[in-house]
Protein backbone atom coordinates (compact mmCIF):
# COMPACT_ATOMS: atom_id res chain seq x y z
CA UNK A 1 0.00 0.00 0.00
CA UNK A 2 1.88 3.26 -1.00
CA UNK A 3 2.02 6.07 1.75
CA UNK A 4 1.02 9.35 1.96
CA UNK A 5 3.53 11.73 3.76
CA UNK A 6 2.37 15.68 4.86
CA UNK A 7 5.46 17.94 6.00
CA UNK A 8 4.08 20.56 8.36
CA UNK A 9 5.19 23.81 10.52
CA UNK A 10 4.76 27.74 10.91
CA UNK A 11 7.18 30.18 8.39
CA UNK A 12 10.50 29.85 9.40
CA UNK A 13 10.53 26.12 10.62
CA UNK A 14 12.39 24.71 7.51
CA UNK A 15 10.30 23.32 6.22
CA UNK A 16 10.75 24.07 2.61
CA UNK A 17 14.49 22.98 3.38
CA UNK A 18 13.38 19.99 4.69
CA UNK A 19 11.08 19.32 2.27
CA UNK A 20 13.96 19.34 -0.27
CA UNK A 21 16.20 17.47 1.38
CA UNK A 22 13.81 14.58 1.76
CA UNK A 23 13.13 14.70 -1.82
CA UNK A 24 16.41 14.85 -2.96
CA UNK A 25 17.34 11.62 -0.56
CA UNK A 26 13.92 9.48 -1.54
CA UNK A 27 15.10 10.12 -5.10
CA UNK A 28 18.85 9.15 -4.26
CA UNK A 29 17.14 5.67 -2.60
CA UNK A 30 15.16 5.67 -6.16
CA UNK A 31 11.77 4.76 -4.50
CA UNK A 32 8.61 5.59 -6.16
CA UNK A 33 6.91 8.51 -4.80
CA UNK A 34 5.33 12.25 -6.65
CA UNK A 35 6.28 15.23 -5.20
CA UNK A 36 3.98 17.98 -4.16
CA UNK A 37 3.54 21.40 -2.08
CA UNK A 38 0.34 23.40 -1.24
CA UNK A 39 -0.93 25.60 -1.95
CA UNK A 40 -0.38 25.00 -5.82
CA UNK A 41 1.01 21.50 -8.00
CA UNK A 42 -1.67 22.23 -10.34
CA UNK A 43 -2.07 24.76 -13.11
CA UNK A 44 -5.24 26.42 -11.22
CA UNK A 45 -3.85 25.70 -7.82
CA UNK A 46 -0.40 27.50 -8.99
CA UNK A 47 -2.43 30.54 -10.29
CA UNK A 48 -4.47 30.70 -6.97
CA UNK A 49 -0.99 30.49 -4.92
CA UNK A 50 0.06 33.57 -6.57
CA UNK A 51 -3.12 35.37 -5.32
CA UNK A 52 -2.77 33.96 -2.10
CA UNK A 53 0.80 35.22 -1.33
CA UNK A 54 0.43 38.65 -3.36
CA UNK A 55 0.46 41.51 -0.62
CA UNK A 56 -1.53 43.42 -3.57
CA UNK A 57 -4.52 41.75 -2.27
CA UNK A 58 -5.50 41.76 1.15
CA UNK A 59 -8.51 39.58 1.63
CA UNK A 60 -11.17 38.15 4.04
CA UNK A 61 -10.48 35.66 6.05
CA UNK A 62 -12.93 33.43 4.29
CA UNK A 63 -12.12 34.07 1.47
CA UNK A 64 -8.61 32.91 2.11
CA UNK A 65 -9.83 29.74 3.98
CA UNK A 66 -11.32 28.67 0.10
CA UNK A 67 -8.82 29.65 -1.87
CA UNK A 68 -6.39 27.12 -0.22
CA UNK A 69 -9.57 24.39 0.18
CA UNK A 70 -10.04 25.53 -3.89
CA UNK A 71 -6.04 24.49 -4.25
CA UNK A 72 -6.47 22.05 -2.58
CA UNK A 73 -9.04 19.76 -4.17
CA UNK A 74 -7.67 20.89 -7.17
CA UNK A 75 -4.24 19.12 -6.07
CA UNK A 76 -6.09 16.06 -4.44
CA UNK A 77 -8.45 15.18 -6.54
CA UNK A 78 -6.33 15.14 -9.97
CA UNK A 79 -2.95 14.56 -8.67
CA UNK A 80 -2.97 12.81 -4.86
CA UNK A 81 -5.11 10.40 -5.27
CA UNK A 82 -4.38 9.27 -8.85
CA UNK A 83 -0.94 8.56 -7.89
CA UNK A 84 -2.11 6.64 -4.53
CA UNK A 85 -4.32 4.54 -6.93
CA UNK A 86 -1.65 3.97 -9.16
CA UNK A 87 0.08 2.66 -6.13
CA UNK A 88 2.76 5.69 -6.17
CA UNK A 89 3.74 7.16 -2.84
CA UNK A 90 3.37 10.82 -2.45
CA UNK A 91 5.10 13.56 -0.29
CA UNK A 92 3.50 17.19 -0.11
CA UNK A 93 4.85 20.00 1.43
CA UNK A 94 1.52 21.21 3.53
CA UNK A 95 -1.61 19.58 3.64
CA UNK A 96 -5.21 20.47 5.18
CA UNK A 97 -3.24 20.66 9.00
CA UNK A 98 -1.82 23.62 7.23
CA UNK A 99 -5.62 25.69 6.71
CA UNK A 100 -6.29 23.89 10.49
CA UNK A 101 -3.52 25.79 11.89
CA UNK A 102 -3.52 29.01 9.63
CA UNK A 103 -7.08 30.19 8.88
CA UNK A 104 -9.04 28.54 12.41
CA UNK A 105 -5.99 28.28 15.18
CA UNK A 106 -4.56 31.72 13.56
CA UNK A 107 -7.28 33.76 11.85
CA UNK A 108 -10.10 32.31 14.21
CA UNK A 109 -12.68 30.64 12.24
CA UNK A 110 -14.62 28.29 13.70
CA UNK A 111 -12.28 24.66 13.40
CA UNK A 112 -15.11 22.98 12.19
CA UNK A 113 -15.78 24.89 9.38
CA UNK A 114 -12.15 24.73 7.85
CA UNK A 115 -12.38 20.73 8.52
CA UNK A 116 -15.81 20.86 6.87
CA UNK A 117 -14.86 22.52 4.03
CA UNK A 118 -11.48 20.56 3.19
CA UNK A 119 -13.28 17.10 3.91
CA UNK A 120 -15.63 18.14 1.19
CA UNK A 121 -12.72 18.92 -1.55
CA UNK A 122 -10.14 16.35 -0.81
CA UNK A 123 -13.08 13.61 -0.54
CA UNK A 124 -12.32 12.86 3.28
CA UNK A 125 -8.07 11.87 2.06
CA UNK A 126 -5.56 12.09 5.16
CA UNK A 127 -2.04 11.69 5.69
CA UNK A 128 -0.57 8.82 6.78
CA UNK A 129 1.84 10.60 8.52
CA UNK A 130 2.27 14.16 9.39
CA UNK A 131 5.94 15.44 10.33
CA UNK A 132 5.25 18.41 12.24
CA UNK A 133 8.48 20.54 12.24
CA UNK A 134 7.88 22.80 15.69
CA UNK A 135 10.31 25.72 16.93
CA UNK A 136 9.43 28.86 19.25
CA UNK A 137 8.01 31.86 16.78
CA UNK A 138 10.95 33.80 17.83
CA UNK A 139 13.89 31.06 16.68
CA UNK A 140 11.90 31.22 13.29
CA UNK A 141 11.15 34.66 13.03
CA UNK A 142 14.79 35.50 13.47
CA UNK A 143 15.34 32.72 10.56
CA UNK A 144 12.75 34.95 8.26
CA UNK A 145 14.42 38.16 9.12
CA UNK A 146 16.42 38.71 5.89
CA UNK A 147 14.63 38.97 2.63
CA UNK A 148 11.26 40.27 1.16
CA UNK A 149 8.21 38.42 2.79
CA UNK A 150 5.25 37.16 0.98
CA UNK A 151 0.79 38.25 2.85
CA UNK A 152 1.74 35.28 5.06
CA UNK A 153 5.03 36.02 6.32
CA UNK A 154 3.84 39.47 6.95
CA UNK A 155 2.04 38.57 9.70
CA UNK A 156 2.57 39.24 13.21
CA UNK A 157 4.65 37.27 16.23
CA UNK A 158 0.97 36.69 17.93
CA UNK A 159 -0.59 35.21 14.88
CA UNK A 160 2.72 32.69 14.59
CA UNK A 161 1.99 32.02 18.38
CA UNK A 162 -1.25 30.60 17.79
CA UNK A 163 -0.51 29.09 14.58
CA UNK A 164 1.87 27.02 16.02
CA UNK A 165 -0.06 26.23 19.22
CA UNK A 166 -2.65 24.85 17.25
CA UNK A 167 -0.36 22.40 15.41
CA UNK A 168 0.40 21.28 18.65
CA UNK A 169 -2.87 20.46 19.77
CA UNK A 170 -3.94 18.80 16.41
CA UNK A 171 -0.64 16.95 17.14
CA UNK A 172 -1.34 16.42 20.48
CA UNK A 173 -5.41 14.91 19.34
CA UNK A 174 -3.51 12.37 16.70
CA UNK A 175 -0.60 11.57 17.86
CA UNK A 176 0.09 8.35 15.79
CA UNK A 177 -0.48 10.21 12.60
CA UNK A 178 1.45 13.47 13.64
CA UNK A 179 4.71 13.33 14.63
CA UNK A 180 6.22 16.26 15.99
CA UNK A 181 10.38 16.68 15.46
CA UNK A 182 12.12 19.89 17.03
CA UNK A 183 13.48 21.77 14.51
CA UNK A 184 16.13 23.84 16.81
CA UNK A 185 18.35 21.31 16.30
CA UNK A 186 21.22 21.56 13.58
CA UNK A 187 19.83 20.51 10.01
CA UNK A 188 21.13 17.05 9.64
CA UNK A 189 19.67 16.23 12.84
CA UNK A 190 16.76 17.52 12.18
CA UNK A 191 16.77 15.84 8.45
CA UNK A 192 17.97 12.36 10.25
CA UNK A 193 15.15 12.34 12.54
CA UNK A 194 12.70 13.20 9.51
CA UNK A 195 14.14 10.50 7.15
CA UNK A 196 13.75 7.50 10.10
CA UNK A 197 9.93 8.91 10.50
CA UNK A 198 9.54 8.23 6.53
CA UNK A 199 11.26 5.43 6.30
CA UNK A 200 8.92 3.55 9.28
CA UNK A 201 6.07 3.58 7.53
CA UNK A 202 7.76 3.76 3.77
CA UNK A 203 6.52 0.81 2.05
CA UNK A 204 9.29 -2.07 1.24
CA UNK A 205 10.67 -2.63 -2.36
CA UNK A 206 9.63 -5.10 -3.56
CA UNK A 207 12.44 -7.41 -5.16
CA UNK A 208 11.38 -9.66 -7.83
CA UNK A 209 11.87 -13.36 -7.23
CA UNK A 210 13.01 -12.87 -3.62
CA UNK A 211 11.07 -13.82 -0.95
CA UNK A 212 11.23 -12.01 2.65
CA UNK A 213 14.90 -11.23 4.61
CA UNK A 214 16.78 -12.59 0.84
CA UNK B 1 -33.55 51.30 4.89
CA UNK B 2 -31.71 50.80 1.22
CA UNK B 3 -32.65 47.83 -0.54
CA UNK B 4 -30.07 45.04 -2.00
CA UNK B 5 -31.57 43.73 -5.12
CA UNK B 6 -29.94 41.02 -7.03
CA UNK B 7 -30.24 39.92 -10.89
CA UNK B 8 -30.53 36.05 -12.07
CA UNK B 9 -30.86 33.83 -14.84
CA UNK B 10 -29.20 31.57 -17.47
CA UNK B 11 -26.44 32.74 -19.77
CA UNK B 12 -28.62 33.60 -22.78
CA UNK B 13 -30.95 35.09 -20.69
CA UNK B 14 -30.09 38.51 -21.50
CA UNK B 15 -28.81 39.49 -17.82
CA UNK B 16 -26.19 41.47 -18.37
CA UNK B 17 -28.28 43.63 -21.15
CA UNK B 18 -31.02 44.20 -18.54
CA UNK B 19 -28.77 44.88 -16.04
CA UNK B 20 -27.05 47.62 -17.69
CA UNK B 21 -29.81 48.96 -18.83
CA UNK B 22 -31.26 48.75 -15.71
CA UNK B 23 -28.60 50.76 -14.31
CA UNK B 24 -28.43 53.05 -16.84
CA UNK B 25 -32.75 53.94 -15.53
CA UNK B 26 -31.53 54.08 -12.33
CA UNK B 27 -28.90 56.57 -13.19
CA UNK B 28 -30.94 58.70 -15.02
CA UNK B 29 -33.15 59.01 -11.94
CA UNK B 30 -30.12 60.20 -9.82
CA UNK B 31 -31.20 57.27 -7.56
CA UNK B 32 -28.05 56.79 -5.03
CA UNK B 33 -26.79 53.47 -5.30
CA UNK B 34 -23.88 51.23 -6.47
CA UNK B 35 -23.94 48.56 -9.40
CA UNK B 36 -22.31 45.30 -8.96
CA UNK B 37 -21.07 42.20 -10.37
CA UNK B 38 -20.15 38.36 -10.28
CA UNK B 39 -18.08 37.27 -9.95
CA UNK B 40 -15.81 40.04 -9.08
CA UNK B 41 -16.14 43.54 -7.91
CA UNK B 42 -13.27 44.06 -6.11
CA UNK B 43 -9.51 43.50 -7.04
CA UNK B 44 -9.17 39.58 -5.99
CA UNK B 45 -12.86 38.91 -7.13
CA UNK B 46 -11.86 40.51 -10.61
CA UNK B 47 -8.55 37.90 -10.69
CA UNK B 48 -10.55 35.21 -9.51
CA UNK B 49 -13.23 36.14 -12.39
CA UNK B 50 -10.30 35.36 -14.92
CA UNK B 51 -9.74 31.96 -14.03
CA UNK B 52 -13.64 30.70 -13.49
CA UNK B 53 -13.99 32.16 -16.60
CA UNK B 54 -11.03 30.62 -18.79
CA UNK B 55 -11.79 27.56 -20.63
CA UNK B 56 -7.86 27.16 -19.95
CA UNK B 57 -8.43 26.59 -16.29
CA UNK B 58 -10.43 22.99 -16.36
CA UNK B 59 -11.37 22.15 -12.32
CA UNK B 60 -13.51 20.19 -10.32
CA UNK B 61 -16.47 21.23 -8.92
CA UNK B 62 -15.95 21.81 -5.29
CA UNK B 63 -12.77 24.27 -6.40
CA UNK B 64 -15.09 26.16 -8.63
CA UNK B 65 -17.88 26.48 -5.65
CA UNK B 66 -14.99 27.35 -3.35
CA UNK B 67 -13.99 30.37 -6.02
CA UNK B 68 -17.02 31.65 -6.58
CA UNK B 69 -17.56 31.75 -2.28
CA UNK B 70 -13.96 33.46 -2.69
CA UNK B 71 -14.80 36.00 -4.64
CA UNK B 72 -18.36 36.72 -3.29
CA UNK B 73 -16.79 37.01 0.90
CA UNK B 74 -14.73 39.57 -0.82
CA UNK B 75 -17.26 41.51 -3.17
CA UNK B 76 -20.10 41.10 0.27
CA UNK B 77 -17.55 41.83 3.46
CA UNK B 78 -16.19 44.63 1.84
CA UNK B 79 -18.06 46.19 -1.04
CA UNK B 80 -21.58 45.15 -0.62
CA UNK B 81 -21.85 45.64 3.50
CA UNK B 82 -20.18 48.78 4.13
CA UNK B 83 -22.74 50.44 1.11
CA UNK B 84 -26.05 49.42 2.57
CA UNK B 85 -24.51 50.68 6.37
CA UNK B 86 -23.81 53.59 4.62
CA UNK B 87 -27.15 53.95 3.62
CA UNK B 88 -26.93 53.34 -0.30
CA UNK B 89 -28.60 50.67 -2.35
CA UNK B 90 -27.67 48.23 -3.85
CA UNK B 91 -27.60 46.19 -7.36
CA UNK B 92 -25.81 43.03 -8.26
CA UNK B 93 -25.87 41.02 -11.53
CA UNK B 94 -25.81 37.76 -10.00
CA UNK B 95 -25.00 36.53 -6.01
CA UNK B 96 -25.94 33.73 -3.99
CA UNK B 97 -28.70 32.13 -5.75
CA UNK B 98 -26.05 31.78 -8.84
CA UNK B 99 -24.30 29.38 -6.68
CA UNK B 100 -27.20 27.57 -5.61
CA UNK B 101 -29.00 27.17 -9.09
CA UNK B 102 -25.02 26.59 -10.97
CA UNK B 103 -23.02 24.61 -8.54
CA UNK B 104 -25.85 22.96 -6.54
CA UNK B 105 -28.33 22.04 -9.08
CA UNK B 106 -26.67 22.25 -12.21
CA UNK B 107 -23.10 20.18 -11.15
CA UNK B 108 -24.66 18.22 -8.18
CA UNK B 109 -23.10 19.89 -5.06
CA UNK B 110 -25.39 18.76 -1.96
CA UNK B 111 -27.42 22.38 -2.09
CA UNK B 112 -26.48 22.80 2.00
CA UNK B 113 -22.85 22.69 1.23
CA UNK B 114 -22.90 25.62 -1.58
CA UNK B 115 -25.05 27.32 1.22
CA UNK B 116 -23.19 27.00 3.98
CA UNK B 117 -20.08 28.32 2.84
CA UNK B 118 -21.83 31.17 1.34
CA UNK B 119 -23.75 31.76 4.45
CA UNK B 120 -20.25 31.81 6.54
CA UNK B 121 -18.62 34.05 3.84
CA UNK B 122 -20.62 36.74 3.31
CA UNK B 123 -22.31 36.78 7.04
CA UNK B 124 -25.99 35.54 5.83
CA UNK B 125 -26.36 38.51 4.22
CA UNK B 126 -30.02 37.97 1.69
CA UNK B 127 -31.58 40.33 -1.07
CA UNK B 128 -34.60 42.47 -0.45
CA UNK B 129 -35.38 41.39 -4.04
CA UNK B 130 -34.46 39.01 -7.05
CA UNK B 131 -35.40 39.35 -10.51
CA UNK B 132 -34.96 35.90 -12.14
CA UNK B 133 -35.06 36.13 -16.08
CA UNK B 134 -36.49 33.17 -17.21
CA UNK B 135 -36.94 31.38 -20.46
CA UNK B 136 -36.66 28.06 -22.42
CA UNK B 137 -32.68 26.63 -22.44
CA UNK B 138 -32.90 26.35 -26.21
CA UNK B 139 -34.30 29.75 -26.81
CA UNK B 140 -31.28 31.10 -24.13
CA UNK B 141 -28.53 29.18 -26.35
CA UNK B 142 -29.73 30.37 -29.70
CA UNK B 143 -29.28 33.85 -28.63
CA UNK B 144 -25.68 32.65 -27.21
CA UNK B 145 -24.41 30.63 -30.33
CA UNK B 146 -22.94 33.50 -31.68
CA UNK B 147 -19.52 34.14 -30.98
CA UNK B 148 -16.76 32.64 -28.65
CA UNK B 149 -17.60 31.24 -25.10
CA UNK B 150 -16.11 30.79 -21.84
CA UNK B 151 -15.39 28.02 -19.91
CA UNK B 152 -19.27 28.34 -18.13
CA UNK B 153 -21.18 29.18 -21.32
CA UNK B 154 -19.69 25.77 -22.76
CA UNK B 155 -21.60 23.16 -20.68
CA UNK B 156 -24.18 21.08 -22.29
CA UNK B 157 -28.06 22.10 -22.80
CA UNK B 158 -29.01 19.50 -19.84
CA UNK B 159 -26.72 21.23 -17.55
CA UNK B 160 -28.64 24.31 -18.06
CA UNK B 161 -31.95 22.62 -18.03
CA UNK B 162 -30.81 21.75 -14.31
CA UNK B 163 -29.89 25.08 -13.69
CA UNK B 164 -32.77 26.39 -14.64
CA UNK B 165 -35.10 24.23 -13.03
CA UNK B 166 -32.90 25.07 -9.74
CA UNK B 167 -33.78 28.55 -10.32
CA UNK B 168 -36.92 28.26 -10.53
CA UNK B 169 -37.54 26.01 -7.22
CA UNK B 170 -35.58 28.64 -5.76
CA UNK B 171 -38.29 31.23 -7.16
CA UNK B 172 -41.18 28.76 -5.32
CA UNK B 173 -39.25 28.51 -1.99
CA UNK B 174 -39.06 32.22 -1.55
CA UNK B 175 -42.17 33.87 -4.21
CA UNK B 176 -41.93 36.94 -1.81
CA UNK B 177 -37.95 37.53 -2.87
CA UNK B 178 -38.01 36.15 -5.80
CA UNK B 179 -39.89 37.42 -8.47
CA UNK B 180 -39.91 35.88 -12.33
CA UNK B 181 -39.66 37.62 -15.37
CA UNK B 182 -40.48 35.92 -18.29
CA UNK B 183 -37.29 36.75 -20.72
CA UNK B 184 -38.92 35.50 -23.92
CA UNK B 185 -40.46 38.69 -24.44
CA UNK B 186 -39.24 42.15 -26.28
CA UNK B 187 -36.02 43.82 -24.26
CA UNK B 188 -38.50 47.02 -23.68
CA UNK B 189 -41.93 44.54 -22.14
CA UNK B 190 -38.71 42.81 -19.49
CA UNK B 191 -36.83 45.90 -18.77
CA UNK B 192 -40.24 48.06 -18.16
CA UNK B 193 -41.46 45.02 -15.71
CA UNK B 194 -37.73 44.72 -14.13
CA UNK B 195 -38.24 48.45 -13.27
CA UNK B 196 -41.95 48.21 -12.04
CA UNK B 197 -40.36 45.32 -9.84
CA UNK B 198 -36.96 47.45 -8.46
CA UNK B 199 -39.38 50.69 -8.26
CA UNK B 200 -41.40 48.84 -6.32
CA UNK B 201 -39.74 48.36 -3.12
CA UNK B 202 -36.92 51.51 -3.73
CA UNK B 203 -36.86 53.36 -0.77
CA UNK B 204 -38.60 57.18 -1.44
CA UNK B 205 -35.84 59.76 -2.12
CA UNK B 206 -35.78 62.08 1.23
CA UNK B 207 -36.74 65.85 0.28
CA UNK B 208 -35.09 67.73 2.62
CA UNK B 209 -38.44 70.46 3.74
CA UNK B 210 -40.85 68.76 2.19
CA UNK B 211 -43.73 66.60 4.08
CA UNK B 212 -45.02 63.57 2.33
CA UNK B 213 -47.07 64.54 -0.48
CA UNK B 214 -45.44 67.88 -0.93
Amino acid sequence: MPVFITLEGIDGSGKSLHFRLLVEYLRSKEYDFIATREPGGTPLGERIRELLLDPAYPMTVHSEAFLYAAARSELTLKVIWPALRAGRNVVSDRYVDSSLAYQAFGRGLPPEFVAAINEMGTGGLKPHRTILLDLPVEVAMERKAAGPRDRMEQMDAEFFERVRAGYLELAAAEPRRVKVVDATRPVEVVQAEIRRLVEEIWPRPRRDGSGPGA
